[in-house]
């Protein structure tokens, strides 16, 4: 109570506290629940249309500016249709574009529970469930993809940290004190994800910190230049201290041969790290596991439930064979947190994370793993790599279209080969910024050293063959016009 | 369509689809929206006790195990509701611990619209009003911050994220090509929060990265002394290359002099970064502003939207007093993302984050002050801070309680002091560890030089002085018992 006028009490708290109205809440809540479930119905029917409904960036800007009022003002539930209204409709057929899929709906829901209860954890007193959850769930992981009972791991918010993660930790466990002064790197595939070398980068192992291994032609590392390559750090007075195999690569989809990698780490000493951000959890299908053979000898492996288990963004586990190496990567103290041997307190996850505040990420994989059950998310993966393949095939019998290579899943790029002379990256570029400006199809692009590809990644159930034939015909109805 | 019967075809995409029936999902919805109404009067009412329901992980771990079926099985609203009932009651205004609020619940509903719409980040085309609103929330914080028209920034997930972004701009910054070999080191209070420490080791500076300056008796960093931390530093072959104020500390929310470390970073050429993860929302309060007098002056500030303006975990800012260090951090390329000048596109903010797939974290922070205005979070930093002080008058007014310092803030950290002779530490911790078990308080405790000692965050609305009162009560009732 803070007394302005002698004997009125002014309640600074109380316009705080209304805002905690349940009731108002209660309506507020109702209101968008209907608001998205007929977004829902329109969008996965395809009858939202536009799929993403392009505006320009200073536009957009200028409709949502940075102009508060003091007093309250405005209706939350108008602004929560414009949000919808404006959104990428990635629950629409016709998007293919990202490794970011339409949640199942209830995993969103999942995300209000996280956000309304706020049970951040990191300390288990702040998250007693949740911290539960993700150890259920990061067993799980661990046992799908073969990583054995030792295993143990973490969420991350999102696979950049779910790397850099697992990369401190290998700098821990293969430079520790004592070692000689040289700097470590580690040798990358040329096709590996961008945040390796970041993480590289951060830690301060500079341009070579992060030595790239050439690939073949279907953008899999070559194994047999390993030791090349493992020379020419060392011919830069580096220590090579592991490998990263991509399971699968971003641009292309390859899977690196993890088996012949974990090869050479094991002859060679050298931690083995797979990012598996978007396939592992290829492993839950008996078709596509092969993919993945040899990531059960990782010592640790990322992988994105965000990507291709249909969870919203952000949920990445790292795990690691030995679940040792989980405690490792970090060995700060906080007193007013944690106060003992950390392998005492497994639960009290901030020793093993970046993050001290961090959300309860386990609660959507959790619920949606025991409600849902485990077949649907194995015959979803199954669904998409096939129709990878379906994709490849109407390509391949185009006779105005290339793919770039065979896929191996779910993410295929191609181009259109029109039978006239003309600039052949201009035109890709040109057909995807058409088709993304009307609307039709959302696509994206990637060069690759033949040129610039159109890339998709099949990563919505509602999206079948049917979709991806009408794709072709509008990329040919814009390309004619282009070309 | 996978074939698996000659004539028959299964489409094994289907129960995916199923998962995202917009009616089921409708009905799961509205029972929720109940159920969190519901939770939500009982909890800011204070009838749902236990505050935060005791549960020992290894009780909490059997009862959501890692073993989940292959069909669908079980009722999500059930589960959801176990996870409200089992969880830290944050709302409870006898919820006094860790600086993280129980959040506005419309904030969670946005979060929900962001989760669902998974409008993630990075690219532009793939999050279009979150990018926007973001640049607004950022411009709003570096006006509120008087940082200036030419500061920028970025949401980040959580404040850890937010240090080490503006940690590795400052080294990118002070430490050019060109520079020599020494290995750069930061001064950095002794008080200061452990990510900040983290990000120095990450970064491969080793143990002298982060040079420990003292704190005066009300643990505030002893500006008198950097010149002598630095000098150490020096002679440790080290190149300083700035200093972290913290405003405010962690453990005793104590504010350092932002102006004095201003004028030694100008004087010495230094970055100068403070992390406001907590006290940087006081800008709002024209009565305690002036905490952060000199925060203006600063090169880098993080501040914590989760902390002291009600948002639901995780919203943070790293905000860049010259814009164009915001760009600075991270220059790792993809062609799959990013094609051009990262300058020319601001609005692909992945050339500027960490985070490669980046929830939408701006629309709970924009749509909540543009509809419950700035009024409401101004008012409601000056009554908590108001209450910790009000905190501090009872505790010092109360013979058989001691408070470790007069508190800047809504951080308040004491200890009971019967009059008798008795392990204090061990009394402090017991008295807690009694009061989370039988779920009475939810409060923290931190180890100052002094000895351990009780540490509360006053940040529920809900909280007033007679539940503080009733705090000292309950500590007095199980203190004669263990003492």
């Amino acid at each position: 109570m803070n007394c302005d006028t002698p004997g009125i009490v002014h309640d600074l708290a109380a316009s705080a506290r209304q805002a905690c109205d349940p009731e108002a809440f209660r309506a507020m809540g109702h209101r968008l629940i209907d608001t998205a479930a007929n977004y829902l119905a329109d969008t996965t029917a395809g009858k939202r249309v536009p799929v993403m409904p392009w505006v320009e960036p200073e536009t957009m800007a200028y409709e949502w500016p940075p102009h508060f009022p003091a007093a309250p003002q405005g209706d939350m539930n108008r602004l929560f249709e414009a949000v919808l209204t404006e959104a990428t409709h990635l629950h629409h057929p016709h998007y293919a574009g990202h490794q970011v899929p339409g949640p199942l709906p209830a995993a969103a829901l999942c995300d209000f529970v996280a956000a309304f209860t706020n049970n951040a954890m990191a300390v288990y007193e702040m998250g007693m469930s949740g911290t539960a959850m993700e150890r259920s769930v990061i067993r799980w992981l661990a046992d799908s993809t073969g990583l054995g009972p030792a295993a143990d791991g973490l969420l991350t918010s999102g696979g950049s940290l779910g790397n850099l993660t697992a990369l401190l930790a290998a700098r821990a466990v293969k430079t520790p004190a004592g070692a000689d002064e040289r700097l470590p790197s580690l040798l990358v595939s040329e096709q590996a994800h961008y945040s390796v070398r970041r993480s590289v980068k951060i830690m301060g192992w500079g341009k070579d910190g992060a030595i790239a291994v050439p690939c073949d032609d279907r953008f899999r590392i070559r194994v047999d230049l390993l030791a090349e390559a493992q020379a020419r750090a060392e011919a830069l007075g580096r220590r090579v201290i592991g490998v990263v195999g991509s399971a699968c690569s971003t641009a292309t989809g390859s899977f690196d041969p993890l088996d012949a990698i974990a090869d050479y780490c094991e002859a060679n000493n050298l931690w083995f790290h797979v990012d598996a951000a978007h396939g592992g959890p290829a492993c839950l299908s008996a078709k596509y596991r092969p993919l993945l053979s040899g990531i059960e000898r990782a010592d640790s492996v990322v992988i994105d439930p965000h990507k291709m288990m249909l969870m919203p963004a952000l949920v990445s586990a790292v795990l690691f064979r030995n679940g040792d190496h989980s405690y490792v990567a970090f060995d700060e103290r906080a007193s007013y947190l944690l106060d003992r041997d950390p392998r005492e307190e497994w639960y009290n996850l901030g020793y093993r994370t970046f993050e001290c505040t961090k959300r309860m990420a386990s609660l959507k994989l959790y619920a949606c793993l025991a409600c849902y059950g485990t077949a649907m998310f194995a015959d979803y993966i199954t669904a998409m790599f096939d129709l990878g393949a379906r994709f490849a095939a109407l390509l391949r019998d185009a006779q105005d279209f290339e793919v770039a290579i065979e896929p191996d899943c779910n993410i295929v790029c191609f181009r259109y080969t029109p039978d006239r002379a003309c600039d052949m990256d201009a035109l890709q570029a040109s057909i995807r910024k058409t088709l993304v400006r009307e609307g039709s199809f959302y696509i994206v692009q990637t060069r690759l050293p033949q040129g610039l590809f159109l890339r998709t990644t099949l990563i919505n159930p509602f999206t079948e063959e049917s979709h991806l034939r009408a794709l072709l015909d509008a990329i040919r109805r814009i390309g004619v016009r282009l070309a």
